[in-house]
């Protein structure tokens, strides 16, 4: 999605990543990064008696892993500026396949390129939404790209 | 901070975390699990070319992190709702101890707690702060505590 | 527990930790950090084989993660000063959800606070006790804490 | 096997591993590290649908995981030299137990010891082999050992 | 690279990834991981009296990480085949930024596509080379893409 | 050390590991796995100002690393029994390289083999030891090694 110059993009472009299978060792690894051990991410005892009746994916990691399923040149994209409106819609479960889909909702021109924003819907394999949030990524134009 | 039960907030009430050093390990621990290699975080080549002179601390990291730091006591928070205006607003070097600054910024009642929305301030040692958002929690009331 | 200043205890003084489920990723992840690849905790054919059936957290998981389940006051607790007659009396398995119990089991005034000795258990979900031994934990008085 | 100096080596002679589990942990764990998201290696739905029904190890997770396997005497070994016609010759599913099997294929003398070729073959629980290669190990002689 | 079908390979063809920096994080990942503790790659006070004067880098982490560098489009990747005469010319030390190289060497048609051999170059950031290989990797052809 | 069947060790037996270097990314990453991110260990400017002037390795970080660097037959060694007075005794600071020292200290017969006591001196690179202990494990009788 972040391989094109600001002047590349549409309004409603729209892009989906590969998937990633959010497994129990992604839990465990990301309590043990971030050190929030909040047990409805990892204590099978607690979890099981509470609204899911399992452990759920943190929110963060779930943010973390479709960083990481974007594609970014990176001679074009130049910072990643914020995001606006995140929310955690539904848990992601032990062994769902998470993956991203873009669609660019506002390009706003800057000094050396521009701001693209894009809504940003991260969903399993069902088909259903888990996170949903705006992305603001600072993009150069086509004569200030970093070689 | 979040340790209390819906009525007991007031707003403006403020609260500090421990700090946490970010190491190299951590930005390599990092960009493996996210899967975000983008050079400005990995390359130290590259990162000496670009606006930093070095290697930065990926916005998610930083906000990762953030989470870990909040002491959170799991009867009380029901959920992690999400986050509204997420802005990096300075790079976070090797070396830099974060810390979390809270502040209540809205409550807003729901059938079995509230919604406590806190102003969030991410600071490195120096106090200049490089990431800043409103984090928006579900809490129990009293009566709705799990034990 | 160790959020109290050394003159706050009193023998027989009781707490109990939040749990942590010990996964396979736990075993793995502790074999490559440790460097301890026993195969009764690595090799599921070998470990099938022996006297449980299959594999087992090490000793030195189970006592590093209880560790982590322990709260401390950083300003309080000065040291950890050792342990005594520490006992892996039970397996842990993977699933298990283990905890820790403490209990004030002997205070030795020292220069700057004293000496608190805490019988720990460590039980998983079941209640059996999977390791047993005495923490000796050095604690501040109230007019040396450290803010 | 690589604890003896190049003099005690004979064509032939053979040694095998101790064995070790890939679990669903081994293969996030390496993806993150090597950054090699492959899906048939990270994605569940995506192998599901792929030539083996279910996700598979990473080729170089299992050459990797084999050389920890292997056991060098430090003073000895003088340098890893290389590998020739490395074959992936079957999957390593999450779940199989892994073991290296090393047969001496060549003995060259050096200055000061000798390059070993030895055959390797990495097996499953089932007998079944899924990498084979040569290793070229430089081995230091009788009077070069390093203590 | 492999991200064009068998058809669009020419023999010559070649390609520069992005880099990555060796840090001593990856070392003891490595380390961890693969449970090849090495002293070399371990030990300071053991390296600094070896010829390099200090730790480097296991061989196996840097082809580990090359494939990482790699960019291979899952719809055409068939399968990792394997790699031809490995060599490791020269130490990877702790803050090194490593890239790959790859040049089409041989192009075999094979039923579904067609395997591609590739001369692999991993350099480190002063142009030297550190470890070559020839890569051997099963493409698909265009009418076997998998969407 | 313990690769020798119950009747072969006698009283005063003593061996010395290989040596690990204690790096920053290993405070780290036992401060994730283990849950302990006491400041002491993770945060630099408070460990700054601590009796230390600098962070230190958590106790029990350098006695897990002991564990890996013993050597143990599987087929000998019956179970990790227990720890008797384990006292940290000096620090362990981020560079240092550590190893283990053991003496034979007791021998109790038991049904299979016998309960090996070692006094376990673990010293980093100065000579100066950080942590001592008693280990006592159980070992098989030479008819009743497991192959």
């Amino acid at each position: 999605m972040f391989t094109k110059t600001f002047e590349q993009y549409r309004m409603g472009d729209s892009w989906r990543s590969r998937g990633r299978t959010i497994t129990e060792a992604d839990l465990v690894m990301f309590a043990a990064f971030s050190g929030d051990w909040y047990p409805l991410h990892t204590d099978r005892e607690w979890a099981a008696q509470g609204p899911f009746g399992q452990r759920i994916a943190h929110g963060m990691l779930v943010l973390s892993v479709a960083t990481g399923l974007m594609v970014m040149d990176p001679g074009i994209v130049l910072a990643f500026y914020g995001m606006d409106r995140v929310r955690f819609v539904a848990p992601t479960f032990i062994g769902d396949t998470i993956s991203v889909e873009l669609a660019i909702a506002a390009l706003t021109p800057k000094p050396k390129g521009g701001l693209v924003a894009a809504s940003s819907t991260i969903r399993k394999q069902s088909g259903d939404a888990v996170a949903i949030s705006t992305l603001k990524i600072l993009v150069a134009a086509a004569d200030e790209i970093r070689r």
